[in-house]
């Protein structure tokens, strides 16, 4: 059980691109073209929320990772996003959000119980998916192992870190921290943390107490100027050095 | 007047070192060695408390912009350090100072009124060292100019980019708010700007009153964890990259 089930394998521009099943969990796998079957770290990533694994944020960072460092990296579908089917539950909920939202009101009350349903549930697939993933030859077991995930992706990657001693580094920003910092004080590896000084969504207090919850003896705040969605690209870039740092492997670009 | 005058010149490892002064203040001319007659962006740098123009952190910083970027750097003595006399005054303050930190008492109170009376003489002993070094071929006037200066850099430097339209970016940190604030309302050009989360000097509260003081649209913040003195050697690679995006300039490493 566990295994990855490969469907479909594409390359460009020394990206190798195979998207797989673990236990019917849609997920897609980049690797090196060219050394694709060297042993390399992994990251494992999560996307934000009304995305999917294949969304430009995480095809782009996914290349920023394995054409700069020779990574492996990972990213699945949540429930009810991509290729998953949504819930009755989730309909609910996102026309619940849609409807706070035209009437002005505050998102972050419904994405943050919304998120914590769904990381209830993409914890354990993140979980049978690093098994399924390190049990390949070019990945292995005991090899070093990242997160990264912003929004949706720390809300569903704090509980996910939290309680998987093989994830050794991790880049995370821009949730609340009502039901993620007790979370967070379990976490000891080096983080990374974005957040945007002028988010419309998240106050500065949250956003500066979700990261000062983390018990990691190495922390990391980048603060921007800019709304929620203004987050620069060039935060991309230091997370691939973060990784680069932690992670170890060469970096080639 | 104003003019620079070279006083020592010596190269290591592709990166020219010239000793000037302007108006008798001491200075140091970081250029590449191998094109140094080249026009390029200058990027002028403001030491710490105690410190002077060659410390380590100095040359090293320089050496990354010079090698990194291709850029002309230089740093002058601060009033009462270096290669620059103490005055009654000077000698006052630094006993004052050590008898505080021997007392367990905050430094906070006197490192800011000194530092407010150095820059008070500093900032025109700036602005006279801009005025010669751009009179220089291989810098002239018109071209992109950055200031990078971190706690009495920043105490400095606040003041001197507040004042002075021809600096374009700017890297500063770690330093109390009580005179800096108001002055950093006035700038307006991309800062970047580093913190420590666990500053036994400077509380939280206090850097980031700081930080968010700047009018600059586009302002980053950095912390990290760690105490006052711990500023992770990876704010200097970050400070290079931020400068390679705002003064332009080909990166070469």
């Amino acid at each position: 059980m566990n295994s990855v089930q490969f469907t479909a394998e594409s390359s460009s521009n020394g990206v190798l691109e195979r998207d797989f099943t673990v236990n019917g969990v849609p997920g897609v796998l980049w690797s090196p073209a060219s050394t694709a079957a060297d042993r390399a770290p992994l990251v494992l990533m999560g996307h934000g929320g009304g995305n999917h694994k294949k969304h430009p944020a995480m095809s782009g960072r996914a290349r920023l990772l394995v054409t700069g460092c020779g990574y492996h990296v990972a990213v699945i579908d949540a429930p009810g996003h991509g290729d998953r089917p949504r819930t009755g539950h989730d309909e609910a909920e996102i026309a619940e959000l849609f409807r706070a939202r035209a009437a002005g009101e505050p998102e972050g009350p419904i994405v943050v119980r919304y998120n914590d349903h769904l990381a209830e549930l993409a914890v354990p697939e993140y979980r049978a998916t690093l098994d399924a993933l390190q049990a390949l030859p070019e990945i292995g077991t005991g090899g070093p192992v990242g997160f990264w995930g912003i929004n949706m992706g720390t809300a569903i990657g704090i509980p996910f870190v939290a309680v998987e001693p093989r994830v050794t580094a991790a880049v995370f920003g821009q949730h609340w921290p009502d039901v993620l910092a007790a979370k967070a004080q379990q976490i000891t590896v080096p983080i990374e943390f974005d957040l945007q000084w002028d988010d419309e969504h998240i106050s500065r207090e949250e956003g500066l107490a979700l990261f000062d919850a983390f018990a990691s003896k190495e922390k990391s705040l980048h603060v921007n100027s800019g709304r929620h969605k203004e987050l620069p690209r060039f935060e991309a870039d230091s997370a691939v050095r973060f990784f680069a740092r932690h992670l170890g492997g060469a970096v080639t670009s």
